[in-house]
């Protein structure tokens, strides 16, 4: 089973990455560009077939390894 | 318009922060997991409301500044 995992920064957090994506986008003449912003995705490979409890499992790894929730919020997706 | 660009490692190329990652995962009793992928999400705001348009605008920042098209692959969804 698979999971999908996009981590991102809150809204309010100050997105530094994206406002550099942003501006070198503008830079390079792409003026459509109105903002960005970057976050990561993680794709793990897991064992089993049970996937609420692979999404619980997701969530438990989430809160203690794959994203700060004081300034990233996270979203789960398991895929059969 | 929305633009969601996902920028990952090519299938064969060695993807050492999902391999840190899975084993993290694993240390930290997360058995389940077999392996991890780690890739990066570029959330666009796009001015404009031609979709055609603005996916071709997007393949091309991808191509010259979001992705290392020799190592990576993207994939570009549009949300109006």
């Amino acid at each position: 089973m698979k999971a999908i995992v996009t981590v991102g920064l809150k809204t309010g957090v100050l997105d530094v990455q994206g406002k550099a994506v942003a501006t070198a986008l503008k830079g390079l003449g792409f003026d459509a560009v109105r903002s960005a912003r970057v976050g990561k995705v993680i794709e793990l490979d897991i064992v089993g077939s049970d996937a609420a409890a692979a999404e619980a499992d997701v969530k438990a790894m989430c809160e203690t390894l794959l994203a700060n929730t004081v300034i990233e919020s996270y979203r789960v997706e398991i895929k059969s």
